[in-house]
């Protein structure tokens, strides 16, 4: 009877199981199973993708589950379900869950790679992307815009992903409220691990975007949370909250070029996130702040050294009246207890105050309207070298009030503020980046309006007994571990890789240098022997490599490719270091060059201790391409029609093709024109960006045939250092014509017989809005 | 015992209500003695004003009452205690009632009669002003700004008062959002009568305003909710609300010259309002909408005429990325379950689109942006008499969808549109203004995003089962019986006054006139008997008077007063209506003027069958006055240095004189100069004032001393209209110059040796904001 029981009881298992696993699991191997799955799928049911790669798959996930009964797409194993190609995934329904899925090797078509809804119909609620990656999904074309995740609807989630790499134009992440069917939309951004977005040369490379100016009037309610920002360069923006009522909350912001900014919309929450720099990267922001109502409090920034814009705390100007797209004046806003640990200048108000452009830019343009009605309470700076100008006042701070705020300057004199108290406290690091005041600071706390809703610190002591000023109450406490990966992302991804060693491979005939060029790996140490390579085509760079010689007198390239073909042609992903090397070619070929086209990431040129000439261009960067840097040093170039060529992002929306030229002890001779050309073109006074670095270096017989009259060519670009070189017999009008209300300068140049350098504090550009 | 226990019973009530009285309930009857209650005043006490007179009184109402205890200031008798002279009342403090006072004969020294703050430090929360009146307690210059109830703060309350008579310039009613302690604040405006607000002749009129286009992006939630409007004319907005998420609802505008605007801000609820104009008055409007995610529903339209900005519903185009006080496009609105019966083209989309403007205006000035993602469902229109354009598209409508509408235009073709179908139904009436379908229109109501929440129809019947389209479910109800002025304002008090029989007072001698004058009351008629009458100053008219004699031909009023003062002195409240008389000056005095300061409310001039010769100027309005109606009739007026001068509102803020000049049937001889001079300055496209009528008049060598050469000036003013009347040998350039792009025409004048009529399309105006 018993075992009968058993036997019982066991087949009734089994059934169970058997009609659980028949009912709610399918698993699918191919799009048509899956597309099949998904129209037949109930409340409750999983879909699991097998293991492999899906190429070219557009995955339309619709259907209705409830809160009990979710549907889930998931990856057979997790991280074992690659989508390639082109691809993408699109929600529309209700309690629908994507989890495990990793994109690489591919792009979407449509306007984003995730979204949530298939149209304006069918929209996504209740839907939840979790434990994925997004790589490098970058569409062909810098300028083809699109998202990543592209939330639309109300109560959607994207949890728990790792996304790095986005090159094109576009937002990361970004939330649309057009239509009442999205606003209201309490979305969660939590636990994700934003990976290295690099810069983009242009605007439009947030990593979050929320809303725009056209929807900057709806509610919103998105939260931001818990998520690790790392290296996130794309823009001066990293988080663009364009909407209302949105909360960013104990988020890291790890070494990212940019900041958190309040751009439209009001009533945010910024509470509780850690700002760190390198304390060296003037790039590397805080939170900039327009528009009215925004809560700032319990925030920890440490070793920020941005300035102005990226300032850890960069309170702008408004415009009076401002048109619906550009800065209104910031009202009612409460940044309390945060503490600033060696950051230069953290405090900045009147940020982008230009009346003295009043007379280029329209009234529509001039930011004259102070902040008011603000208050900056209960805050700590520490400086462990005394900051002459730790609050910098563009315009006049007088519609902001100071209560209860305390700063260690080292006895630093600074210009007194009621409510600025100087204090003399020690600190000591509690953990990784994380330095705190090791004792109370005597100062009581200010209780503004609703103060009693800080109620914890940022480490979430309550505040209610024992409180204190700065963003932690406690003197002692955990390491709060921010930078540990594990915390972020998807469970089964690290994106830490391990250092490899570089190999390095001798070569020493022509034949076999492409050759070993394909069969090499990222990081690798190309290794000339001595002699004369004949080079007939272009030698393809689409990784990181090294070449090198040990003399560049015995090392020549000879270059007997095609006209207008490049000796090195750089492709995506494609980062040259080329050392010690003599370039020849016959006049009419380049001798560095993007692709014309499909630059879908970047690239990267490094040239040092190398002899160029006889090229027609030494290097032509082309449309929509774009490298991080691009340097020449220890380096002569002669006898070549042209130089340096970056300036055909023509269509002046902001863009460039490269961060940082660098020009360094270097000899140009009887380069005839385009010495250096290098283009940004449209008026977007918040992208700060192209660095243009010439020193130490020698222009001799160059500018012939320049048609412009100009030898250095720097239209647009906001940073432009021209100092320590010597120009002579260049038959040119002007040197360069630097821009004088940007970081434009020159210094201790020699100029012979060369034309000057002149400065104009306004250039007239296009406005690009 | 039993008698002693009595007695002890006895003297411990009395004990306790000696000390109720005493602790919680004080009579005062001076202000020192108020001054001195409220500053020992505590949770529950109840201040009682002693019945009578309070004159000049500032009462600074500071206490902290609690949700069981409030703090009041009572009335002894509601009614019986009047605030006179320079008075004002402010709140500071929590859970604080003023109830029963009534204000009259006075005006604010401050910015606000009742006002819910001391200043920025001490703001009232959780206050109310109930059971109170306000009459025309008005400063002494109509540009002297106030406000009569000014909110600050959250949670306050004007309930059951009776507000009429504001002619100075400002909103009656103003709710002010700046700083965070006053958003959020769902304060309450309710069963309120608001009486007359006589047109204020410019901007700046409203009744009610919430915040303002600098607040317009704080959430405001406050609810204006069963009150009644009657009569509220002060300008084109009836209510402008400016900030986000206000309600409006089950409020009755009767009779009232403008509109309920969503002028400023977003997501404003409007749900079960009654509109009801009289069928004829064009300035009757009903809801004009602007900005961002409105619902309109379950409002009922009635006989109203108004036009373009002034109709039932005026969807407006926007500015595309407008300045943020101009106008935001119209986007995700929702217009659904209202119903209009005999409305003129009821639905008007566009309104305001200006392209035609794009040479004269600026383009932040140009609406060119029409509304999208809107929805018009499940409404229902009725025409008596066919309508044909019951929808006016003054730009392109295609950015509205239509679902499920009717019209029963008794079978008159109108332009076909998807969603609104033609239904042959019948209406009745259910009570007075309530008109409604009598039976159920067969079509299926729209179920848009959301339209669950509109749960209820006007009558709060249930829409979840039997639902139909239109404001009403049922075709059977009681009648709502919206006018019953019993169910708004103070139970005290009735705004109804009985009609008075005049009395009529003979006069026959100069000495006697004055003195009868000053003795009439409001209403009555002064007889002149046949005479010649001296009159050596000015007549004073402060009321309501006739005076009139039977045959013009034998009474004159012979004017000796001094030079520039005029014969009959118009005075605050003096409305004077002259017939059949002849008046005669000696050619250095006025005939009609109004003071020139201190009109601190509205005067009125007709003039019928009467001669008037030898006067400087005839009628002379300064500054700041203001009658709704100047007209004259079947007049001769000759032999005059100046005519008509309504020209000193020259600070070009929109203001002007009179609502309406009228000169109809008169005959102008020899008027040298300024013959009509009624001027309105500063461009403002939504205050649509002034009208100007001359017809059937006689013009004959008048503006020989013109400087400007114009005989009829009428700058800027909105409405013109001159027709079938003759001018001969006037030595003037222009007869008159019209503005073309507004609503001014001319038509069967005969011009004899007058120059001419010329129309210029726009006006060179100065922009007002």
């Amino acid at each position: 009877m018993t075992r009968l029981v058993t036997l019982l009881c066991f087949l009734f298992i089994i059934g169970a199981c058997g009609e659980k696993t028949n009912l709610n699991t399918k698993t699918v191997s191919t799009p048509q199973e899956l597309e099949e799955a998904i129209k037949n799928v109930q409340a409750g049911d999983n879909i699991v993708m097998a293991n492999g790669i899906w190429k070219d798959i557009q995955i339309r996930f619709i259907g209705e589950g409830t809160e009990d009964k979710p549907i889930t797409i998931k990856a057979e194993t997790p991280g074992k379900v690659f989508i390639e190609g082109v691809s993408d995934l699109k929600f529309g329904g209700e309690y629908l869950v994507v989890d495990g899925l990793h994109f690489r090797n591919g792009y979407s078509r449509s306007e984003a790679v995730l979204e949530f809804r298939i149209d304006e119909n069918t929209i996504a609620n209740h839907c939840t992307i979790t434990n994925c990656v997004i790589e490098d999904f970058n569409k062909m074309h810098r300028d083809d815009t699109d998202l990543w995740v592209q939330f639309w609807g109300r109560h959607n989630t994207l949890s728990n992903s790792y996304i790095a790499g986005k090159t094109n134009r576009g937002p990361t992440i970004r939330v649309d409220l057009e239509g009442n069917e999205s606003i209201n939309n309490y979305h969660q951004i939590i636990n994700n691990h934003f990976g290295p977005r690099p810069p983009k040369g242009g605007a439009s490379g947030e990593t979050i975007q929320i809303g725009n100016s056209f929807s900057s009037m709806s509610p919103s309610y998105t939260r931001v949370a818990n998520n690790l920002f790392e290296e996130c360069n794309g823009e001066v923006e990293i988080i663009s909250s364009k909407t209302n009522f949105n909360e960013f909350r104990n988020n890291v912001f790890y070494k990212s070029e940019g900041s958190l900014v309040t751009r439209h919309g009001n009533y945010c929450t910024i509470d509780g996130n850690y700002f760190i720099g390198d304390g060296k990267n003037e790039n590397i922001g805080g939170i900039r702040i327009i528009n009215t109502g925004h809560w700032v409090t319990n925030n920890y920034f440490y070793n920020i050294k941005g300035k102005n814009f990226r300032s850890a705390l960069a309170v702008m100007n408004g415009i009076p009246k401002s048109p619906l797209n550009r800065y209104n004046q910031v009202t009612d806003v409460v940044v309390a207890y945060n503490t600033y640990i060696n950051c230069e200048s953290p405090w900045q108000f009147g940020v982008g105050q230009n009346l003295s452009q009043e007379d280029v830019l329209p009234s529509s343009e001039i930011r004259s309207a102070r902040p008011i009605r603000t208050i900056v309470a209960n805050n700590v700076i520490y400086n462990e070298k005394g900051d002459a100008l730790p609050i910098i006042e563009h315009d006049k701070a007088d519609g902001v009030t100071f209560k209860s705020n305390a700063i260690n300057n080292q006895g630093v004199d600074i210009k007194p503020y009621d409510g600025l108290k100087a204090v003399n406290f020690d600190i000591k690091e509690i953990g990784e980046n994380i330095l705190i005041p090791s004792s109370k600071i005597a100062i009581e706390p200010y209780h503004g309006f609703e103060f009693e809703n800080i109620s914890k610190d940022l480490v979430s002591n309550s505040r209610s007994e024992n409180n204190s000023i700065g963003a932690f109450t406690n003197t002692d406490f955990k390491d709060p571990n921010i930078l540990d990966r594990s915390k972020y992302g998807p469970s089964w991804y690290s994106s830490e890789t391990e250092e490899k060693e570089p190999k390095t491979v001798v070569v020493a005939t022509a034949e076999n240098l492409q050759f070993k060029l394909n069969e090499a790996e990222n990081g690798d140490i190309i290794s000339l022997e001595a002699g004369n390579y004949d080079i007939p085509q272009s030698l393809i760079i689409n990784k990181k490599l090294t070449i090198q010689s040990s003399d560049k007198s015995k090392v020549t390239l000879n270059y007997s490719g095609a006209e207008n073909s490049p000796l090195f042609q750089l492709q995506p992903k494609g980062f040259l270091n080329l050392k010690n090397v003599t370039l020849k070619g016959n006049n009419s070929q380049y001798t560095f060059a993007s692709l014309k086209e499909n630059m879908f990431t970047h690239f990267g040129l490094t040239v040092s201790d190398c002899d160029i000439s006889d090229f027609n261009y030494v290097l032509k960067v082309y449309k929509e391409s774009f490298a991080e840097r691009i340097t020449f040093e220890n380096t002569s170039i002669s006898n070549c029609e042209n130089g340096l060529e970056l300036s055909e992002e023509t269509n002046d929306l902001g863009d460039y093709n490269t961060e940082y030229l660098t020009i360094n002890n270097c000899k140009f001779n009887n380069v005839k024109s385009n010495l250096i050309d290098y283009y940004r073109g449209g008026y977007d006074e918040s992208t700060i960006g192209g660095n243009l670095l010439v020193t130490n270096s020698t222009f001799t017989n160059c500018g012939s045939e320049e048609k412009n009259g100009i030898l250095i060519n720097s239209h647009g670009i906001v940073n432009v250092d021209i100092s320590n070189n010597t120009f002579n017999n260049n038959p040119v009008k002007l040197v360069a014509l630097l821009w004088g209300a940007k970081n434009n300068s020159h210094k201790n140049n020699e100029i012979n017989n060369s034309g000057e350098i002149r400065v104009e504090e306004n250039l007239e550009m296009k406005l690009m809005y």
